[in-house]
């Protein structure tokens, strides 16, 4: 693989981005001393464990390749990112994966206790919703756009989209996986909600339907290429930089892409889907060079 | 406290709208023999074990008094009720309540296992939303209206409503709770959603804002009324009509309504709200014939 050097522009333009992204998430966030203090502390703490904010930056990115301008974009970008964190808090907990660290640090229910974990995940999701339903916008935004996002949101989380895929990641499923079944669990689990961020982004700003379909494509691509590597850096990776343990997915006699095509098969697998979501972009020119230089980091992240 | 015998009339038009909304909560789940099954069948477990319907019949009702016909009610009213039965599902957890039986069956989590109940939940909460944005709308809704209800409805249900009811029960103020503290607790946990359920049917149907205010005031009043009579019949109710455990109060030395005003003192205050109830109806007259007749019944059920 060539590893490409990540570009000091890619760099800034990210740091750039989160920080907008940190500053819309404290605002919207209920403040740490509003009763009762034990959940906005437990959500306010997953939500600032130092997180890669990919979701909301690629619903900004979205956006602004199709021509958005202003902040009007950052309360829907901020909402995904508490939709990501409500999934990784119930996922981490005893019930489900058990994971005891996330991101270096304990998890949620390790620090608050199970029942106050479940709730902060509750929360954080339907103070979502309240985000993608104008709630810190600036300025107006036609009702029309918003139910519609909100609505494709709430469909791309629920049974058919992230729940499906963790059921279909957690159950049976496991056992007899081949790689299609594979694909479309990762799908589900990680790449839906990654695809929904690059469409709802560009829907607010009123993107057509060619450029739509090429970010849902782009989408798509890089959540399984993204899935790929959580899979490879849990064989291959280092605990102290990942912030969680490694090989707990072989511990467990999960079918992973490694598993299933050895490390340099699946890293083969990741690259194809990087190749086919740089193709997708190719209608965008040079606009698009931040979400190019991303599908490079996607695979040849660390953590 | 002078006991109605419920009339007819209360018992058929209960049962034709609860006949309603089981049809419409039939159509809008997901069909169990859908991938991933366990979790089509453990969220329609839940969904039809025989809930009393209580918060769509409120938003049916109250969209009928103001003036709403036809059908585009339903999928609101029934989202309202997969909210309601998300929360009892996570609440009955072993992490958070424990319990073993609900409406005479083993709970969720019991049957299908904590992991998928977590996600039995959360699913649930998703496909309410896209209920309030649209789906087994058979007419279109202006979004705007769609819009406003479902931010109402997000609010009403994080962590400054609903789940901050829960935190509350749950948390060390359950300790030193004196009236008013029980009075919102059970507001948040129980009359917030209630309340909610009355609004939203009525602004589905346009109302102006004195009936808006006016309904509002009787949910609030039957909803502390329910959590006062759910407490009373936690220490007097018998468990087989309840389909509950009783005395669970008690044992986890929770302060409630009976134990801060005793079991005839806790009655007197139910009574009282329900006076306040009926005396904010009094702009419908007879129209809210039902809503005053439900009224009697919150705190004359058995179960």
């Amino acid at each position: 693989m060539n590893v490409h050097i990540l570009s000091p522009r890619f760099e800034e333009y990210l740091s750039q981005k989160k920080a907008l992204i940190e500053r819309s998430l404290e605002r919207l966030l209920p403040p740490v001393d509003e009763e009762p203090r034990i959940i906005h502390e437990s959500m306010r703490y997953s939500v600032f464990a130092g997180g890669k904010r990919l979701r909301p930056v690629l619903a900004v990115t979205a956006f602004e390749i199709v021509g958005g301008q202003g902040d009007q974009i950052l309360p829907l970008a901020s909402g995904l990112e508490l939709i990501h964190t409500y999934s990784l808090i119930h996922d981490d907990l005893p019930c489900m994966d058990n994971d005891d660290f996330r991101r270096g640090r304990p998890t949620n229910h390790k620090v608050y206790g199970e029942a106050i974990a479940v709730l902060a995940g509750d929360a954080l999701f339907s103070l979502a919703f309240e985000c993608f339903l104008g709630k810190g916008m600036t300025e107006p935004i036609p009702w029309a756009i918003l139910g519609q996002i909100s609505h494709h949101i709430a469909s791309a989380v629920g049974s058919r989209g992230l729940v499906g895929g963790q059921v279909m990641d957690i159950e049976k499923y496991s056992k007899d996986k081949q790689l299609p079944t594979l694909e479309q669990t990762s799908h589900l689990k990680t790449g839906h909600l990654i695809q929904t961020a690059l469409e709802c982004g560009a829907v607010l700003a009123a993107a057509d339907q060619g450029a739509l379909a090429a970010l849902r494509d782009y989408g798509q691509a890089i959540g399984i290429a993204f899935q790929i590597t959580d899979d490879i850096l849990n064989v291959t990776g280092d605990a102290r930089k990942l912030g969680k343990g490694v090989n707990t997915d072989a511990a467990r006699d999960i079918v992973t892409f490694p598993s299933l095509l050895g490390v340099e098969g699946a890293r083969m697998q990741a690259r194809k889907w990087i190749s086919r979501a740089k193709e997708s972009l190719s209608r965008f020119g040079d606009s698009a060079w931040f979400l190019h230089e991303l599908a490079d980091y996607v695979i040849q992240r660390q953590s």
